[in-house]
């Protein structure tokens, strides 16, 4: 159904049920790795640090030591790292566009994580730079789209998905706000084709109280991870991981017709 | 989101989530009696005897006394009756069509159910007779289409919803089964389009294992009744109703704003 994710040559999620992704949040060390401690007993199998939340987000060296200390504690859970544009949904921070790259680029060469986040709306020799400083680095790479407002036609989120796999993304991730019910049919179908039509694992969800059921069958229709709350939501929508692993198993169970 | 079902004047759901109703398929009186003593524990919101699976369908006095015991041992769950025809995915019975019109008039009469299913493609006096007595008798009536092999388009599925409030319906179903997951969207995009258009309560699902999401999320485009196993399932790719009660309930509290 779906196409596996996969770090440093290995696959990391199965054919049948998505991967849960727990993001953190905190705004200082303290909180960070106080949130990594809530979250990991809840065993996520992905973890997100979601660094523009992150308060010294300006100091290189601090960025490094705590997505270090994370990535010890998370043992072989793989560790996303993203900055999300406040274009995308992101908090304000104090770096500006060179500055993320930058930054994304250290991190990439600190080998302190496994997968990175950039949005495919960045400058096309920011993006062209991380690719290649992820690739030399082991580093996979996720090129994303968000929209907060809205759920752009079926045509327009397909471009999305082959973009990114064109500018050579590892993993495509699509993530849009819907209108109606309708707006979440249009977000699954979307992915379903580009699932069918492509080649890369692909990440998509419908967002909001109407979205959230994406988040639970998204992987019939070929996305590859989910997200679910921890401790803190990153994103509107999200669901516990506790009750998302449940709905994702009744799923999984479905599928492989394993259901009663 | 969606229209709820009433019985005896007095709306049986809610907005948000929709009623679980669970089948009997026992063979005899006994296997009928036993099963609901394992299905009532579980609290389904509706019950349905599926009565073509029932050995003494040809004996009025005996099915009439099976559906008052189920009644009085269900209380106030209301009772859906339903002899599923071959074409659309019932048992073999006894009876012909004249017998099954006969069945079902006597049932209103004796008031000792809540709900008859009967399905659209019957003949057209025959179905004016049931509506006739139906109503006669306080019963509603639901209009169905099934579709084991298939997903007919999106405007044959808007179709049957239409036809059946123009036909009088109280309740509209379709149930169908997916070739793709594709089909799974165009069954919701469907209920979800009728439910925008017409006044009468849906009720569809997408069948199988990649259908068995609809079961779980099609409340939200729509759906206000969704069929679980008790003890026995009536159709592929129905969910236990214990673990579509816990999925129904994230999905309510999603589309509620009351996730974490």
């Amino acid at each position: 159904m779906m196409k596996p994710i996969h770090v440093h040559g290995q696959p990391i999620s199965c054919e049948n049920t998505p991967l849960i992704c727990t993001p953190l949040v905190g705004k200082t060390p303290e909180a960070v790795i106080n949130e990594l401690a809530v979250v990991l007993p809840k065993r996520p199998d992905v973890i997100e640090w979601r660094v523009d939340f992150f308060e010294e987000i300006g100091t290189l060296a601090t960025v490094i030591d705590v997505a270090g200390r994370i990535k010890q504690a998370a043992g072989a859970i793989p560790i996303i790292f993203t900055c999300r544009s406040m274009n995308e949904g992101g908090e304000r921070i104090q770096l500006d566009g060179a500055g993320v790259v930058q930054l994304l680029a250290a991190v990439c060469a600190g080998r302190c994580v496994d997968i990175i986040d950039y949005e495919l709306s960045n400058a096309a020799d920011d993006r062209a730079r991380l690719r290649q400083a992820s690739r030399a680095n082991d580093v996979a790479m996720i090129m994303s789209y968000h929209n907060f407002q809205s759920t752009p036609d079926a045509a327009t989120l397909a471009a999305k998905f082959m973009d990114a796999e064109r500018l050579g993304a590892d993993i495509a991730k699509v993530a849009v706000m819907p209108r109606s019910p309708e707006d979440v049919l249009t977000l699954l179908g979307a992915v379903w084709r580009a699932s069918e039509a492509g080649s890369i694992p692909l990440i998509a969800m419908s967002m909001g109280g109407i979205g959230a059921v994406s988040r639970m069958v998204g992987g019939v229709f070929g996305s590859a991870l989910t997200f679910a709350v921890g401790k803190s939501s990153s994103a509107p929508g999200q669901i516990a991981i506790e009750d998302l692993r449940i709905a994702l198993n009744t799923v999984g169970r479905s599928v492989t017709g394993k259901l009663n």
